[in-house]
């Protein structure tokens, strides 16, 4: 008769039980959550921001890279270097920004000459702005991107090196066109080259940018240009000009570091002769190098200081061209 | 009455409570444990292990280096290289390793003709051996150290470059001597230099040692060389020889990178030849270069493995020595 009685504590144990499991788990769940929250992703660090969740990748996408390059009004050249790149290892496609506003891409004309080992997509823009090859392309499918101005050669083995090199310094603009900025005393900033020299360097040179014109740069960059000020893309616009500055600026951000880091091309070249469309590049204009200085100091407004850090720090292939290039008088 | 019978299952509940809500606490340390143990340090990761705790420093000695030279039957090069050393800039102290057993140290000399800038250290040895450089000294202060064999002079310029460098890439050995390992078809490896090519390396040359005889590294891998396998000491102390392709072997073991970034430099210099004492260094024994891989292959067998990594990166300092040393053919 008491085993009817004693049911009744037995059934409110085994609620209580139930109940304790229940928050003994939810605790378990909230101070596993808690603690892994807390692991670092040393990887994501150094990443740019939006790469936290890599896109899925094929494998081939993995060790290769994707060449991204803005065409306007010399399309003979563009043919020319679409052969040239598609022999270069590790590149994983080949996308192509098509500036010319209402003009047909020869697309046609590409495949009639294939097969062609690297895929190229022609992307048509509707509006002629500098900064058009810095969209987060769906089709960019690897964390390298490689950017290439559409009048300049680099040699296959200075692309292949300069890509093993950017592997190993992932979160940096490595390239081969380094620029600087200097502080003038009256606080006004100064764009140029090697031309122009800061007496409190020393001995030697250095630079602060690496012109994306002729470089490699995580794709995280790209989706991180699309978050900036207004004022950056208003500022790129009007001039047509100084998107790579821009580019600098962002990743020094970033970084917290230089955001360049400059390779010594064995042969890069101008091929803008070469066209016959006779146009030659902005970089021609008077007011190009007038217009760079005035983007630096816009941008430090913009930005609310400067963010670029100056290296001197030059990498070059040990034995390349030739075995005896690091001997020294020893 | 039946309550008698009921507080025997009420106290069986209470056990039961009792023993789960321990059992669930265990577990609650459990997952929290394995889980703190999953977070790294990253600092940590890159330094050497026991700098965990870095010794305190005065504040000169946070961006200064000490300088460790070992000697052995050339003390009028000693006493050339300290002058000369006297005046590179971020040098907080000498450290003179005296394999001179039993003679007396030029301190009194040393002294009468200061002052001299930088202190230096005599450390007084009771045997000559080729390790006795690689001890923790209690002198050092600084986290950088530099190693220079007696006999070898590099320029000011390329020092301060080179720890420059070398601030940049703590946890590698930054030197201006590299060196290599090829593994041939007999799974027996040899070592040699720019002389010795491997046809896997393509175009270039490739390294995977950097001698300390002149090179900058973290005074934490001195402290780290302490607790090396007695094989490692006896190998040294054996062949009077091979301490610097022990240290790249620990070096590549704690990072899992390449030991050693090369700095090019621009003007080091072997003096050999102005010592009066006439004596040669024991890298002119016929066994030397033989030593070198016997060495090579035994560390693998006491390490387990093949820890050096190949590296094709060879750094110079931008625009220096001229301003267009970085100029290409564009």
């Amino acid at each position: 008769r008491y085993f009817h009685f004693c049911k009744l504590p037995g059934r409110v144990m085994g609620i209580r039980l139930l109940r304790f499991t229940s928050v003994v788990i939810i605790v378990l769940l909230l101070v596993a959550g808690a603690l892994t929250a807390l692991l670092p992703n040393i990887k994501d660090d150094k990443m740019p921001n939006l790469k936290r969740e890599p896109k899925i990748q094929s494998q081939s996408a993995v060790d290769s890279f994707t060449l991204i390059m803005q065409t306007y009004n010399r399309t003979d050249l563009l043919l020319k270097l679409l052969n040239h790149y598609q022999a270069i290892p590790h590149l994983h496609k080949v996308i192509v920004v098509w500036n010319n506003i209402g003009e047909k891409i020869p697309e046609e004309m590409w495949n009639s000459l294939g097969p062609h080992p690297v895929p190229v997509v022609f992307k048509v823009q509707t509006v002629n702005r500098m900064r058009n090859r810095l969209q987060n392309f769906p089709e960019l499918e690897t964390k390298a991107v490689l950017m290439m101005d559409d009048d300049t050669l680099v040699s296959a083995h200075d692309l292949a090196f300069a890509f093993s090199v950017w592997q190993q310094f992932p979160e940096h603009i490595v390239g081969f066109v380094p620029r600087k900025h200097i502080s003038t005393p009256s606080g006004v900033y100064s764009y140029g080259s090697f031309e122009l020299q800061n007496p409190g360097f020393g001995n030697g040179d250095q630079y602060s940018m690496v012109l994306i014109g002729a470089a490699f740069f995580h794709s995280g960059y790209l989706e991180d240009f699309q978050r900036q000020p207004e004022a950056v893309y208003a500022l790129v616009d009007e001039t047509q000009n100084c998107d790579d500055i821009a580019m600098n600026f962002l990743v020094a951000k970033h970084t917290g570091k230089p955001s360049g880091v400059f390779v010594k091309p064995v042969d890069i070249r101008n091929l803008e002769k070469d066209t016959n469309s006779g146009y030659s590049g902005m970089w021609h204009r008077a007011e190009h190098l007038l217009q760079r200085s005035y983007c630096v100091n816009k941008l430090v407004k913009i930005y609310d200081g400067m963010p670029l850090k100056y290296s001197n720090i030059m990498i070059s292939q040990f034995g390349f061209p030739n075995y005896a290039n690091h001997k020294n008088k020893m």
